[in-house]
């Protein structure tokens, strides 16, 4: 039987990762203008110290600490004023014993003042003098050149997805030019003789299109570029010519049809063909996502999908297979879930990976999942959940008060 | 003293909803091709069921279910094949007692058959009759009409950020012309002296401008569309002229700007003089962003924030006031936080509302966060963040292994 040659998801990802092994994840530099949201390609190191230069958190005087050594609410120390410093230019004189500056918060400390009073001890006592009402110790409100960044030391790692504190990094650190991984190329080809556009009124037997439009805004928000996308009918001659001319321009290419045997049939032929017999998954122990097809075409260094027809099924697998590959090449770190107990419990298939939706709720402790249950390819149930539990194939399923963890679908 | 003025979170954002009552947000229908991403601006109802036929969900004979009562892995029972329907088709035939047809996964099931028996369970046994081994249920593997959606039913409420699945959700239900919330136009001008930017080597004295950058970064993540951004140098005339002229195009309007006692008062000052006197904010009881102002001038219908020079803080404070209004008047659902257990005691001043940077890590009953102490205003602590947590103002701080929520920071 068939149903003995499915991949477990542990092997599927296996195979996957060694056929990607051929081909480079592809790199380019890219205006910082640009870069939100992109995967650096590299680690970044700061080529200079952040900031340049002795800066005050405060407004205030700088000063010898020694000098306020003794100052009190009811006794304050006198220091002559010898300079205002302006925000963005260079102190220009050094401060000797006796002596202090005018600094504004993130201004330029001068040279031999050592800690900043802040001007809410301080008055003026005369043109030249201020009187310091507080003893400060040594570096009191003074941020060292290079205390948010060294020259050299490391700002970001490979991997990371540009948000806006990284991209305030970067932009700190005068990388205006960011070396990131180029996005794959996608194609999407939906197949069926039942499917019709979201446009038009289904007649009986007839559904419309949902993967074209689902898969297009995961694989965009996931950070790829769908350049292809056909909706065709269940033609053999049709979908193989439109999988070979997809995978002239793209890294990627999905096929998603029915679940029905015949048309997983027709798939696998197909991709077999277009891959020089290079399919080397034939199915999943992943519930929903069985009817699963993988091959890699070595001539054009193309990754073939035939995804489920069931909308739910085919999302599920674009997640957990090329979403999850995606982010493995360039790097990126496992997202954290969030930690739920389980409102009821769940019998699973074991044998088989099994990914549930759920939908979370507060509680006191934290939160609570609760399985969204309906069956399979029902797309609304994906759309009112708000992650996905993992249970493992070895388990016959989940208990209420299990502590499991909800990842996010996007 | 003016710290006297300051106001809690809690009040700046109240005050920031009672003056957006005066603006309508405003809505548009746009294609379902660039709806990801957007905010759903009112309720979505099902035009039709969902599916709009009977469907099986499995590749089998469509049967009267009373027909297989008896049937085994030994003794089938027999029935006559009067139709295989194809996909995509209508059934063209009625199914009566003593017959069935072969109906593929997502075809529709002929009238008179109420149940599915999987080819699995079946044997062609002549040209027109099947031999079936399994007993089966009325509706087994029978998907009803409207059992995905109902006609008329709740399909996705206003305020869904609409990811893959809704996108899905919305094909399916023929939504080609979406209706969401317009973004807010934003205009970002950074201001100071000791700006320079990214392609520039910084002086003494000079840092690169951060805020820029982050900030557009921050609003186009969340929703919001960016069209002015400027960076000024320390001159009133000009700032005023400049946050005059983005009034104009913008619904909200920032200024970010050193945190020294001059700046915020020329800040206010032009705030105040640009909106007929409408500063309602002064200053904020929050760590850190404490030198925040907020106005409305109602005239233009615009928003004004005086944000805090310093990176953090302006990140902070654009997250918690305006990025959590956008999501309030929007609709969004709150997010869902991470749950984790501090790793060690923190110490926050009472009084303030304290937004403190963690990182995560895995434990082996969820997570574990780890302050990232640094001076305000360093954004690397930012970059290497995985989220913050609130302390409330009432709070003296947090204890370690006490359970936080870690909200994202984008």
């Amino acid at each position: 039987m068939k149903l003995l040659q499915v991949d477990t998801l542990a092997e599927a990802r296996e195979k996957l990762e060694k056929v990607w092994k051929d081909r480079r994840m592809e790199t380019e530099d890219i205006p910082l203008e640009t870069a939100h949201g992109r995967v650096l390609a590299e680690d970044i190191r700061a080529g200079e110290d952040i900031p340049g230069f002795r800066r005050s958190s405060v407004d205030g005087y700088a000063v010898c600490a020694k000098d306020t050594a003794g100052a009190t609410e009811s006794i304050p120390v006198f220091l002559e004023i010898v300079e205002e410093v302006s925000i963005g230019h260079a102190a220009g004189k050094r401060i000797e014993n006796g002596q202090c500056a005018y600094v504004p918060t993130g201004g330029m400390i001068p040279e031999g003042a050592d800690a900043m009073v802040m001007v809410e001890y301080c008055e003026l006592f005369d043109e030249n003098h201020a009187a310091l009402y507080q003893s400060v110790p040594h570096g009191k409100f003074v941020v060292e050149p290079g205390e948010d960044v060294k020259a050299g030391s490391f700002l970001l790692s490979r991997g990371t997805v540009l948000g806006p504190a990284q991209i305030g990094a970067l932009a700190a650190a005068g990388v205006s030019s960011v070396p990131v991984f180029v996005p794959w190329k996608v194609g999407i080809l939906s197949t069926g003789d039942e499917l019709v556009s979201v446009d038009e009124t289904p007649g009986p037997g007839q559904v419309r299109d949902i993967n074209t439009w689902a898969l297009r805004a995961f694989a965009a928000r996931s950070g790829m570029e769908v350049v292809v996308t056909r909706t065709l009918a269940d033609d053999e001659g049709l979908l193989e010519a439109a999988v070979s001319d997809a995978m002239k321009s793209c890294d990627v290419v999905f096929t998603s049809g029915g679940s029905s045997q015949g048309k997983k049939d027709m798939t696998e032929e197909i991709l077999s063909r277009v891959s020089g017999g290079n399919v080397f998954t034939h199915g999943l122990a992943l519930k929903p996502g069985k009817p699963t097809i993988l091959g890699y075409d070595r001539e054009t260094g193309t990754l073939l999908g035939g995804l489920p027809g069931h909308p739910v099924a085919a999302l599920t697998v674009f997640k957990l297979l090329f979403i999850w590959l995606w982010k493995r090449q360039t790097g990126q770190r496992e997202d954290f879930g969030i930690m739920a107990r389980m409102k009821s419990n769940l019998a699973s298939a074991p044998g088989k990976t099994t990914c549930l939706l759920v939908r979370l709720s507060r509680t006191e402790e934290g939160f609570a999942a609760e399985p969204i249950l309906g069956k399979s390819g029902l797309i609304t149930t994906m759309a009112e959940a708000d992650g996905y539990v993992m249970i493992d194939m070895n388990r016959e399923g989940l208990k209420a008060g299990e502590l499991v963890e909800v990842h996010r679908l996007g």
